[in-house]
């Protein structure tokens, strides 16, 4: 059963650019703020610390198709859905609403890492108590 | 024969985030900015007067596959190559390098419209002479 | 009696730079987002329809103090107050707090503009209607 | 004699917001990197190892007032002067100029600090050798 998490978020003014809609790259932005919401609406978090050990899950890949504009004060309806839980990688899938019309569709890839302080990173597989916690019954809405 | 254009940038602190390194979004600004670039090395621009008309170039899609992290202070490498031009639409690709080290891939799609204030944004034929100023001998470097 | 406005913003990812803590411009972002939820609460807009006019409140100072680092996933207590209202200018002033701590003070000055397509900017009186609403009762909390 | 430094930067598209001009908050961002490229330009950096110890130079006030707008694509003339050089402190003040004409006046305050993991930011003196450098003869010119 798919896991879908929904949430909202207003443009705001800094958003925008001179052509009177959101800049295109802050979707990524929005993308990612949805992700965090989900994972702390399940007890996890970007950052986290786990059994001992500083996870994080930097992003690998990041890709966007936009539909229609939005703009100042909007309020964007945002769909997320788990679209892959692999060994190592999620990958998350982002629907953009406004008011019905379809704005913007997502997708982000990323890595679950070790993060030791002057190392470069190193991809683990999730654990289980993470990867359960990603899996658990679905809880939506704004945090 | 390919249309290939390349710049610099260098990565500057606010582009950073607390995993120390450029936030994966700030890769769309530097695409961005480095097709609006090679479009001046033209004699173009993305808010374009032309014979009359306001054209823009909005995008329809984003994408970006990142290899490896960059730093505050780090050069990047940009190349950017006029991937593919339709009959309204362009399609620019990246590939960022730092000291020879691959960093990311992305591509922007655009679409050429006409901009009038207070309508919809129309899809229209890309205009010959800037079809011509697109493909035409490339002009390298940072202006 | 002070005209004044509390709302709530957690800290984004996005938000913060390489020290680990939100990046110092974005505190003159979350000033803004302040003032405009303010507005809307009063029924305002930063981009305002009025009486057939299109009215807006371009910036021409702003300043803040940092007291206090704040980090990923900390929520913000932010104070409005509504400092100045002068005959064509407002002055607002901003606390941050987190968990009670003071984490920085800042100031936004703007002024009442006239919006005319392809014009520069006109300085005009804030329409009496506009002035009622800014100084009416308060009404608190996030939209 | 006053230490000087100049630079230019030019606008970019997702620098501007809806009313069609630079987003304020961005002069800060802008502020931040000439202050690096004046640091560069002298051997030393807001991110600083030096006689075994990690330094910082993390912000404790930045203001600015906006004269008039500039618009993508102009080219900003950045004026920094090093307006005080404190036991502890250092404050920049910067003067924007596009093709003549007065834009804005910001000054940024920064505190020198010692960085170490998981403790507290501790501010400290500048260390004589930096001071030094700071205070040189001045070296102008873009990086």
């Amino acid at each position: 059963m798919a896991v879908v998490f929904r949430t909202t978020r207003r443009v705001e003014f800094a958003d925008t650019d001179m052509a009177g809609i959101v800049h295109f790259a802050n979707f990524f932005r929005y993308m990612e703020a949805a992700e965090h919401e989900f994972l702390r609406a399940r007890g996890l978090s970007v950052a986290l610390d786990w059994e001992g050990r500083h996870l994080g899950f930097p992003r690998v890949s990041a890709s966007c198709d936009f539909q229609s504009p939005v703009r100042f004060e909007d309020v964007l309806d945002i769909e997320l859905e788990l679209a892959k839980v692999g060994r190592k990688s999620l990958t998350f899938a982002f629907t953009f609403r406004h008011a019905g019309r379809l704005i913007a569709r997502g997708q982000l890839g990323t890595v679950c890492c070790l993060l030791r302080p002057g190392q470069p990173l190193e991809s683990i597989e999730i654990p289980p108590g993470v990867r359960q916690r990603l899996l658990g019954a679905p809880e939506n809405g704004p945090v």
